[in-house]
């Protein structure tokens, strides 16, 4: 098995992010070790000794994925014996070509603090997803971007978090319950929002096992309790003539970028 | 200004999060737009002919960052005049050669469900870290990979959420409020979990800045408390020889490569 390094002076989250989708085109199971924080010379010494030794054990060249900005830490890495890639560098050049401006490589840029309102404001969005997480108050909609709505485990939650810590983007979410279904209407906090409303459904099937793991053999996690419900919200999604989204085989990324690409959102970049 | 387009038939997350970090390393301002999901040739040529209009509109060329894995809608979509960079395949091709395998292009692999069980452990973490923000309870504690402690408003709840989110780590917090400050010893349920714990301080300042944005000219955002409050943790953390990281000038994701960093815990690559 081949060992791939992630190695970084930042974060190195850029590094796995980018390698995880560059591997994920093979067929293939890597070891994947991820080594952040290479500032220093002597941390790039040790991270070179690192990729040697573990080709030494493995008699396989490793793989080496890297984004390390200052030169001379990044020439002691590439002493080690790898087959490396340059995420970074690799299209610095050309982009400086094409801009006509030189790069000003500095440290910490990518997952820095370099502007500290855009940052606040992804964390007030977090504060705000918890805040609203579950109908716990439908008092702040008005500040929403997007409120989810959808039953009881059906991907409300994860999302929230995720649209709010990748995006910044202020997230509500509202689940139907089951007293909610006999009415099959909006209740007024939804209706005076109506605009900001997105379902969520999900196959009955997959929320079945979904509750199940929550409460076992409940007549809550059953597999006609979950049809049920479901047919229910679905119906009112209609006729209420709600956008909304299975997220049965979606992970929470994919569900993020969908909701965004319905309804044109703007995403933040951080 | 630059226009710089993210085209991917996927979530476009990756091409983002990278072109990000690429174009991080130049002092100018871009407008981005991303464009997911692009699937079909007919989508593909929609997103031809509006990077080729914004070409027209501003009458500077287009950066075009793809990861497009379809080689046709990828041949339609690089039609347009723009500087194009495969973010993808610019790596793909040594690494075949490297691996001795051919790559095998799929859909949705990187942020897609390719691995239900892994992905489920995530969905599971964000349910731990929600289900123990914020001190909440203390008794599913032995379950926790990690527990965050420190001050209200230090950050333990978005690092815990991010750890979740992003690596699958299962993240409790417990804060420390003012009651707990006299006694200066750790709660029981933090006693028996002595090598779980990890500490966050955060500067008196900030602290107080972070706090009047909640509630404005209260003794608890005063810079007095702030710091009274901020000295005694730091005092109990250093008594009870507990890691500890200042996260004033870090971000959520800095913090979280920090705490992995410092206890060696494992990232879960999604």
């Amino acid at each position: 098995m081949h060992t791939v390094f992630y190695v970084s002076d930042g974060t190195a989250i850029t590094a796995e992010v980018f390698g995880h989708a560059v591997l994920s085109q093979f067929p293939l199971a890597f070891e994947q070790i991820t080594i952040p924080f290479v500032e220093t010379l002597e941390k790039a010494r040790q991270v070179r000794m690192r990729i040697d030794e573990q080709f030494r054990q493995t008699g396989v060249r490793p793989i080496l994925f890297h984004t390390i900005v200052d030169h001379q830490v990044r020439e002691e890495v590439l002493k080690a014996q790898a087959s490396s890639h340059d995420f970074l560098n690799t299209f610095v050049s050309p982009l400086e070509h094409e801009l006509g401006v030189k790069a000003e490589p500095r440290l910490h840029r990518t997952h820095g603090m370099e502007n500290r309102k855009l940052y606040d404001d992804r964390i007030e969005a977090v504060n705000f997803a918890l805040a609203n997480d579950d109908g716990i108050t439908t008092k702040e909609y008005d500040e929403a971007d997007i409120i989810l709505i959808g039953v009881s485990r059906c991907g409300k939650t994860p999302t929230s978090l995720y649209l709010a810590l990748q995006f910044g983007i202020r997230a509500a979410n509202y689940p139907f319950i089951e007293q909610d279904m006999g009415v099959l209407d909006l209740p007024a906090a939804l209706k005076a929002n109506r605009h900001k409303l997105f379902g969520l459904t999900i196959a009955p099937q997959r929320l079945h096992e979904i509750r199940n793991q929550r409460r076992a053999n409940s007549r809550y996690s059953s597999l006609e309790q979950c049809e049920q419900e479901l047919a229910c919200v679905e119906r009112l999604f209609r006729q209420e003539a709600i956008r909304f989204l299975d997220t049965s085989s979606h992970s929470v990324e994919e569900i993020s970028a969908k909701i965004l690409e319905a309804t044109g959102l703007r995403r933040q970049l951080y």
